[in-house]
């Protein structure tokens, strides 16, 4: 077994890529579920969807969320209600919303209902939502304002500056069923290329977790989801920054020290590997901007076993 | 004031009538919430969406429910999940269950969100549900079954023989805010032609409503749904019978009597007019099918004045 600790959009171009190096029988990818929200009356879980749509082909390629070929009607007859439409849910993506509030509310648990959806999309991986518990990762910014996840990233865009981040019921989380049994056995775990702090954090944060990868360090590899100092998508670079770390591959090393021995950099950041190893994290440099599947499947491949390296 | 004790369909077409030749502002509607449901997480108030959207010009002319021009995108995302489908929501209409949802999570009353729905949808008159709690119109089937209003309506398609009708949390429910006063300062009060049995029916079961009715009968006109002794739409005739009352405009009369001292009948049943007088209660005789606006004005004129009597 290959288990992934995963955000959202970088997650699932890694595990795109993973499926076409390794039987989808033998991944198990898991799913932070500290972006999840409930707007108006739904369940949402953004980054469980974006793995799943990624993986079936029917993730809306400009943005790397939400679905292909999508439609507009319901959030076009909400605004003119007045509603709040800051959180953008196509008329397709919501089936999938209603779905999961529905199964949800008749009392299944979000790992059966991750299942469900994950296999009506023709997933061959298996996808685990960090916790059933419910785990809210909340910023305090600077201007004092106490704000969710998607308020932060959806809302104001990330263009605040952040005071702290917590992940408010972790402690009383339960790890969802499969997971730690998932990171015991695994062969190898990788760390996807996500964001650090608000996307590997809630899963780092659900008890039971960060142990098992601290204890397992040698078989963890991280990929860096800063390259060139700068996150290829959102925020990830500025939060390090503000939270005190470098905005840096080395300081997703430092970052992510205690849990993976290993950290894979991109070509333009070679010249950090001394640093990173000085950290006590061996630095591995490839090729890691997956603009392409067989990129994607390169880089994959390279987490694994080091052979796709493209220098 | 002028104030309509309303079902959906029939009442939201008296409505439209009414519009015509009274001041909107001098009218209130008291619309059934027994029909309300909680659907995938989402709280939706099909009567009265069917009267906003009716006045509002929005309506589906051929169903003479949910939006015209609607899409379905959302329901057929749905489908693919092995979700239920049965309880059509069109994109364009689920807007209006996110909205509603939406703003009673943010502990806005349903006297508050729908009058907000009517503002935004352009209507004139005052809509108010017949309560802020919960009332559910439940049914015991002969099959000893015991389903919800829309499961009965929709997913069975009344198609099924009916035992009991009842009104979960009727007891415990207060009017809502105005309702009484409404009832109490009206002019006149007119009982729209819907279904007496589920959809009057559970109006009359808040504590306060019949009462009043009761105390004001004389000033109460209803207008029998039962036309020829078939119901125009849906099972009123069959649930009459079901009940023990007769399927006729003279079923409706008896069902009603405590409540209404006139009973607007349709010429084909100008016969029963008899019948009705000796169950205490004036029978007026007009065209009452509303094919058209016209109709449909000529309608709510007779039933405030019967200067417009076709016959």
């Amino acid at each position: 077994v290959i288990t992934v600790v995963c955000g959202g959009v970088g997650a699932a171009r890694l595990l795109a890529g993973l499926v076409q190096v390794v039987d989808p029988a033998e991944i198990v990818a898991i799913g932070n579920t500290g972006d999840d929200l409930v707007l108006h009356g739904l369940s949402i879980s953004p980054d469980l969807d974006t793995i799943t749509y990624t993986l079936a082909g029917e993730v809306n390629p400009e943005t790397g969320w939400g679905r292909r070929g999508e439609s507009w009607s319901a959030m076009a007859a909400l605004e003119q209600l007045g509603g709040p439409s800051w959180f953008r849910l196509g008329d397709r993506d919501l089936g999938t919303h209603l779905f999961r509030t529905g199964r949800l509310a008749a009392g299944g648990s979000l790992t059966e209902v991750t299942a469900e959806i994950a296999t009506a999309f023709g997933l061959g991986l298996t996808l685990l939502p960090m916790s059933d518990d419910p785990v809210r990762t909340r910023l305090e910014l600077v201007s004092g304002e106490d704000v969710s996840f998607q308020e932060y990233f959806v809302r104001l865009q990330h263009d605040v500056a952040v005071r702290t981040v917590r992940f408010d019921g972790a402690d009383a989380a339960h790890p969802a069923p499969g997971v730690l049994e998932a990171l015991e056995d695994a062969a190898r775990i990788v760390i996807a290329p996500s964001n650090p702090v608000v996307s590997i954090g809630p899963v780092l944060a659900v008890p039971g977790i960060r142990a098992i990868l601290r204890r397992r360090r040698a078989d963890v590899t991280a990929i860096s989801p800063i390259v060139g100092g700068a996150a290829l998508k959102g925020p990830a670079d500025r939060l390090l920054r503000e939270l005190g770390a470098e905005s840096s591959a080395a300081g997703v090393a430092a970052w992510l020290a205690d849990v993976a021995a290993t950290l894979i950099i991109d070509e333009v950041d070679r010249d950090l590997a001394s640093e990173i190893t000085r950290l006590g994290v061996a630095a591995r440099v490839t090729e890691t901007v997956m603009r392409t599947p067989a990129l994607a499947a390169a880089l994959a491949a390279f987490a694994l076993d080091g052979t796709v390296a493209t220098a």
